[in-house]
């Protein structure tokens, strides 16, 4: 079965509000197997709603859209769909009752506008699941059919999950599973990858199953995609498992983690397993590290904190930097041994840097010095790094995390 | 001039990644006056792209697609292209060389993959913003042009603004100038806002011109959307003025800025303008005040430093905390106090209180205290604040700067 998503609204297409639904929708399909090629947004034009669900009923056998359900003037997904279907609207006294003991639970009469959200196109019936005021619809086509969700993300959601997944599936008969895991990496350029992985690629492309995709995706790191179909859910697992450990063979140390595992995440595990604590001394992240280190719920278990160091003065007095140059190797190594010793913490981790627009002591854009202290000494890197202030700030942490979580495999008892 | 948007990449429709390049895109469209009245969304399947572009050029004049340029073997924009124009491929050397020198600035060669990018459709020209390795094209069929720009954020955006945006308009000859404004507000919640604004919008709803909007944005504040349209730009903008003085009238100190100056921006603003300095100390935000202070170019000039004392003893020890608990008005003044004193500041603030998930020292979480130390003495406030952690932290940005701003206008001789 192939389904395709249409979002309706004007406020989409302005850019006033990102259009998350879709997203999410694709998410439940695609874990449910139903193939879903094209996502569609459109206004608030019954003519072209009209267009966008015709184009959608000639490639798949679902679509689902999704607002365009409210009571106003402007929510014209159900005229549209009846358009469609080449049929009238008729009144549905049930729904009416819904509706209005709806608006009752909450102490209030139901305006009468509201009415409008009891016309049905004739053929098609009410979604059972109705947690807000809007009625979602299911309007048969010949074999083909339209589902209609509210805009609302609580609404539509329970609808997708309680009637429209099940529907699908049941059209589809046995249908496909499929899952997908994203593997992160750190370390290889997005080409370099490429290069790496192309023997997998091409062995895999005259299956056409699994398949590999990659994703640079800044701090959260360059992903690779693996995605794999079967009959059943444990052989599609098992495809996944088998493509992961091919992957991890070649690129090895460079995965830093899998899914939702994030470089913080991973740091924060690696040093409660090893019983250290941790500070850093920032300059040019102003305080990102922290912030990334911090949004992990548990960091307080190894965090003891960090000194953003913005004026000079700062890093002078309170890291004992030596008095000089502050984009420097040595600088860095300086403002982790001072910030380790200032917070009392097993570790020290320290950024400075450019982040730019313009040039600082003589260096470009995009040079970054990020240092480590601990029990194992002190040392330090230089990483040239491009793009706009914010993405060069985001690459500088990303580096420094891995930069540690290296140390750290390499050195598995340096508390010990 | 009708111009569509087609997203390109599987991982859209997976919903793993939100497409907010097609909002972005749809904004600047509806700001140059050009009509865009459907997005697209399609996976890294060459058939599929061409199938969208072919309905796309059925119904506008103009497409941008986004995504699908990079090195790698699913970056398959270009063939796509391509084959919708009925051409082969050719290599630009005069790309190749680009490509090159964007890899020898960061010093390092450029990978094999990466000569596929320099790969173009006979007949089509590349974009001349290049700001990263992958260069956008244009494409013209007929009358029609396709444009494709990278799925990478900041280096489509130089691309639309810097050449794409022009040439649309110049293809529409002259046409309606649609001209917003945005308003930011923090203080009230969005229905009083819409209570207090009500009159403005009964009265503007018989002409539809301007028109107002809402929007709920986290630490970027409640924005309020003016947009107007006239045949000339300067009418356009008399229209959003007058409006803007309307809404003024009604909502005051409330609006603390308007289109892209942030809450950060407008702080440090203040303090430049009063000659003071700025010192944070953070718990829950855990550098994120920080770090949107420093996300400001110029932020040096007013900022010295931040310390996320995260771990107890960090604030005892060093903010010089009375022992005892830390979720308390008390806690936050004397953090406030010790921050300043520690960094050496003219004004000190402070955040403390409970993000979750779970509670600390037996209050729920969302309850947050912010304190300000400076020339006028020390203050706080405690606010309680909904949803999730990440949400909590950032209303806590926003609420702390905000309780600074209004105190900086309430004595503007504070350090006088």
């Amino acid at each position: 079965v192939r389904c395709e998503v249409i979002a309706v609204g004007t406020e989409l297409l302005l850019g006033q509000i990102v259009d998350t639904n879709s997203a999410w929708i694709g998410e439940q399909l695609a874990l449910a197997g139903i193939d879903a090629h094209y996502q569609t947004r459109v206004g608030d034009n019954q003519q072209r709603i009209v267009t966008a669900l015709r184009v959608a009923l000639e490639r798949a056998d679902a679509v689902i859209v999704c607002g365009g359900l409210g009571p106003t003037q402007d929510d014209i997904t159900r005229a549209a769909i009846a358009e469609v279907m080449g049929v009238e609207m008729e009144h549905d006294a049930n729904v009416e009752i819904r509706i209005r003991e709806r608006f009752a639970a909450r102490g209030r009469e139901m305006p009468r506008n509201n009415l409008r959200q009891a016309q049905i196109p004739v053929g098609g019936k009410p979604i059972p699941q109705m947690p807000g005021t809007a009625p979602g619809l299911q309007c048969p086509i010949g074999d083909q059919v339209i589902y209609a969700v509210p805009g609302v993300p609580w609404e539509l959601r329970e609808m997708v999950t309680g009637t429209i997944v099940a529907d699908l599936r049941r059209r589809a008969g046995a249908s496909t599973q499929i899952r997908s895991r994203i593997l992160r990496t750190w370390g290889y350029s997005e080409s370099k990858l490429a290069e790496l992985l192309a023997p997998r690629i091409t062995a895999l492309e005259s299956f056409g199953n699994p398949t590999i995709a990659f994703l640079a995706s800044g701090i959260e790191g360059l992903k690779i995609r693996i995605t794999a179909k079967a009959a059943e859910e444990h052989a599609a697992a098992a495809l996944l498992g088998e493509e992961e450990r091919q992957i991890r063979t070649i690129l090895g140390d460079n995965i830093f983690g899998c899914d939702e595992q994030t470089m913080e995440s991973v740091i924060i595990d690696l040093l409660r397993e090893r019983g250290m604590t941790l500070a850093v001394a920032e300059s040019l992240t102003g305080g990102l590290v922290a912030t990334r280190i911090t949004d992990v719920a548990g960091a307080s278990d190894v965090f003891h904190g960090s000194l953003t160091a913005y004026a000079s003065a700062v890093k002078f007095e309170l890291l004992e930097l030596p008095r000089g140059p502050v984009v420097t190797s040595q600088a860095a190594e300086a403002m982790a041994q001072g910030v380790r010793r200032l917070l009392g913490a097993d570790v020290g981790l320290a950024t400075t840097g450019v982040a730019g627009p313009s040039s600082q002591e003589g260096q470009q854009p995009g040079t970054v010095f990020i240092g480590l202290a601990w029990t194992q000494g002190v040392d330090s890197r230089c990483v040239r790094l491009a793009g706009s202030r914010r993405l060069i700030r985001e690459l500088t942490v990303i580096s420094l995390l891995d930069f540690l979580r290296r140390e750290l495999i390499a050195a598995p008892d340096a508390n010990g």
